[in-house]
């Protein structure tokens, strides 16, 4: 039976980075390479990151793209990986328009390219907004092996590419894939990798992306499965991975050439000779998907490192009220870049309580990051008196000096500014548009004030495991939330207990729920109305405010596009 | 030959207000009936105002905008305007998912319902996110004439619908349409809808919204032509307004149903007898589209009063600093709202120029605006002082203290804040973020810095004309732009020169044209690398700046979608 070596690279690129990406793809295909691998799976639009958006409209750009993947085939060769078939997804474009396309780099030479079929253009996909759909499924024979490929969506589409696969009749399916993270989604994964792999009648290949990509974050968890549908090995989450798999393959199927359903098959021949027979590898480990909050922290983590680094900053700064979000924030920004790169101020004003001060000094020794303090008062000051404002004007100045504080600390010294709001002050609005919201990146913008206390625990607990200094004071996870923007203030004095203010906002805004729903599931109107008045007067807000980690579903933070000028309320 | 009165109503939606909107058609349906009107046109999604986004995909809204057509139906049979045939645009949804809808209502009852068939989806269209595509076309007899109808980007596809109508054989095509405006848009639109009815073989009404909706402004330019394509009449841009047309009818054609390529063919008969005959009103006028300042002025105008009065704002401040933008934003305020709903602030730092201070005073007499001067010295010291700040920090603290000042006043009095940067500072980053970016519209942010003058220029022409006093000091307009955030400085100390500069961008952003072609255009390796990296840099602040009119195009403003994270620089 023809054997091959596997090696699926699960790569962390960035978007428009041509030159830094090739390079990763010649670093990693020499890695397998060395490993004897005879083919290597790069993710989706490896060479060009993704997602591009409208650089795939720039014809400089994919006329750049072409060029940086011909010269790739060349640079591989000249590395000594010819002999490798190299999977490598790519920005194309034609008389019809750009394409999502993947090609085979084999000795020097683009062996053959295939464009991707189905064109999601939902959440946060707008693939018809930038490409034209392939109509060919181009397979390679590897050491008389037959090979075909999926991009990604096109692995999603009952009766699709996968179904004209099996019937046109391959050895083995490779699917390069960018796919967001969304939290449980390795659940959806797998059972639906196990199932193409079964009606492809092959061992399948799923190699997806890591890394954070401005409001989007990958998460890996690449996975193959043998032509029964069983896992042969799953790659870690989160971490770049090279997962390295010896396979069999009993061949012997019949094999067909031209129009299969609505596709063209194309065959080309790299070599039809098995390779000589060798004692495989041991099986890889298979990784377990990450628990709960484990996956979440990990996801925010690595939105936050990438953002700030990919955009060529190498240390941030927030303000570090005390409070639990400024807390986590800076717990994540710790882990993500280490304390030494994380600065921390502290803008008391006069309704600042002590013990919050003192709570955001013992942050900042806990995660050994620098601390200092700007007291507002006498900006504060300033304003409210030439100006004569009181009440909310008031309050909104205070937050805004804080902004102004802030901005200027990170023009002077270089810092990339977080804003700490979450994901449920900022659906409801509760938040000072240019104060608490100025910042370049918002770590848990998609993470609901109720998630952000059990990350805080669970993060605490990690390090007690461990041994570690727990890094959240534990002061700023049991006290009651207060904005301390007047004297005595509570959040509850505005918003509705946050347990019950996160389940109707995850019916409303993540379910697309309406009013009548809700009243069925059992709120009451009154608090119904209150929170979707709220929410429907925050989305001008929300749409000021900066990208941030957006992990794209459901429970946990897709973004709406809505109308600001609206006259529609629900109910 | 049967005859029929036309009236095509032009009107200002406002997207969510479905019982706001349903006023507005029973109101304009009215006048039609007024008139002895046989049919009434009123344009795209008229029901739910256009464009929608996310709110298709809540099914709250989907059976809201349901309900409300049924009930509208009703409705106008209650007021007498039953025997009307009204075509209305609305939000409908079926298993299929969402549809972009017209119907025709009659004697109380929804007689006839199409679906949109071709979904635009690129520039500021995002269609196919939202809307499944219908297969049908319906046709409906009224008084022995055959109607057809197609919506919007129906009417732009080559061998679409309306090829289909020609085959099936209709008298009559309507059209109701949501298509933004963009420079010169106008031009494109005559020879279209003349050449489509020429295909169809039958006059064709073709019916635009107008107003202000976020980011995109609706220019009406309604046209009713005859089936040989000449111009019968034309709306003027920009107003509500009923067109109204008799024509007459030679019938006579061959005439279909069923299957018509892709198309289902229905045939509706409202009412077979031809009305008896009667004499035909004079021709109504053809508005003439307005010269190229002027119309780019009244979508400045129009998207500024909408997005401040469809938002339940009453009045606007923002700073004046005597300079040009400023100035252009206060006169264009003025002629939106009124100069007693403009509350301008003049906010001097220690480098502003006396005359910047008697321009801006000047500048508000002659718009009869409020005004009011509030130096920023103090509160600029205080952050200087306390926070050690020097160079660029500090010239971005003087920005944002106008920013806090401006929304202190607005949250206490208000106001909407409006932003005053123009398209061309934006494009290159030449604005300070949280700063003068501050606001919640930003008027000008689709006018290129050398458009500004020219607006400028063409709107005191026109003062002088009518023999009113020209609201713009020509002082502002003559002296050199300086954001005097230092002792004199000009923007030429970081710039090329404006009209260098937007001839560069007009090749870059809006043409998309890549470094290689601005090379081969003349221009030098110097100047595009620096406007480039400029360019490139201040996609992030772009991102941040808040909504604006969007027009939506080329040499004007289509905003680009691009990744904040990128590695991507040209050349």
């Amino acid at each position: 039976m023809p054997q091959l070596r596997i090696a699926a690279a699960q790569v962390n690129t960035r978007v428009g980075d041509l030159s830094g990406n090739a390079d990763l793809i010649v670093e990693w295909t020499r890695k397998a390479a060395e490993q004897g691998a005879h083919l290597v799976v790069f993710p989706e639009m490896a060479l060009t990151g993704y997602p591009v958006e409208d650089l795939a409209l720039r014809e400089s750009f994919t006329d750049a793209s072409k060029a940086a993947l011909a010269s790739l085939a060349t640079r591989l060769a000249d590395s000594g990986c010819g002999a490798l078939a190299v999977y490598v997804g790519y920005l194309d474009a034609d008389e019809a328009g750009p394409r999502n396309a993947a090609a085979v780099l084999h000795e020097g030479r683009i062996a053959a390219t295939q464009f991707k079929h189905h064109l999601p253009n939902y959440g946060v996909f707008d693939e018809r907004r930038y490409y034209k759909p392939g109509q060919t499924l181009d397979i390679v024979q590897l050491h008389g092996v037959e090979i075909g490929m999926v991009i990604c969506e096109d692995l999603w589409q009952d009766g699709g590419p996968i179904t004209a696969l099996g019937q046109t009749g391959v050895d083995l399916v490779v699917s390069p894939n960018a796919s967001p993270y969304e939290k449980n989604k390795d659940d959806q994964r797998l059972p639906l990798v196990a199932r193409r792999a079964a009606e492809a009648g092959a061992p399948l290949v799923y190699l997806n992306l890591i890394g954070g990509q401005d409001e989007l974050v990958f998460d890996g968890d690449s996975i193959i499965v043998s032509a029964d549908g069983s896992v042969v090995t799953r790659a870690p989450q989160f971490v770049e991975h090279l997962l390295i798999t010896d396979m069999s393959f009993p061949g012997g199927r019949e094999r067909t050439e031209g129009q299969v359903g609505e596709f063209t098959v194309r065959r080309v021949t790299l070599s039809a000779d098995p390779v000589p027979t060798y004692e495989p590898l041991p099986l890889p480990p298979v990784a377990e998907p990450l628990p709960e909050e484990a996956e979440v922290w990990f996801a925010l983590v690595t939105g936050l490192r990438d953002y700030v680094h990919k955009n060529g900053f190498r240390s941030v700064t927030f303000g570090m009220s005390g409070g639990i979000d400024s807390a986590v924030v800076a717990a994540l920004a710790a882990d993500a870049l280490g304390g030494s790169a994380v600065y921390g101020v502290s803008m008391p004003s006069s309704y600042s309580s002590e013990h919050s001060k003192d709570d955001a000094a013992d942050l900042a020794k806990r995660i050994g990051s620098h601390y200092e303090v700007q007291p507002i008062g006498a900006m504060v000051d300033v304003f409210v008196n030439q100006l004569g404002l009181n009440g909310l004007a008031e309050e909104n100045v205070q937050a805004r000096c804080r902004g102004v504080t802030l901005m200027g600390l990170s023009n002077q010294h270089g810092h990339l500014v977080l804003a700490t709001g979450n994901k449920t002050e900022l659906a409801v609005g509760y938040s000072t548009i240019y104060g608490d919201a100025v910042g370049g990146f918002a770590p848990i913008k998609d993470v609901p004030k109720t998630l952000v206390w059990q990350l805080a625990r669970w993060r605490n607990a990690e390090a007690e495991k461990l041994g570690e200094i727990p890094p959240i004071p534990e002061n700023s996870i049991t006290k009651p939330p207060s904005a301390e923007l007047r004297p005595g203030q509570l959040d509850t004095d505005s918003l509705p207990d946050y347990e019950l203010l996160d389940d109707i906002l995850d019916e409303y805004v993540e379910s697309d729920r309406g009013r009548s729903d809700l009243l069925a599931r059992g709120f009451s109107a009154e608090v119904i109305d209150k929170v979707l008045t709220m929410v429907d007067r925050a989305e001008y807000k929300r749409r000021q405010y900066p990208p941030g980690t957006k992990i794209s579903l459901k429970a946990f933070g897709r973004d709406r596009r809505l109308p600001i000028t609206s006259g529609w309320r629900e109910g």
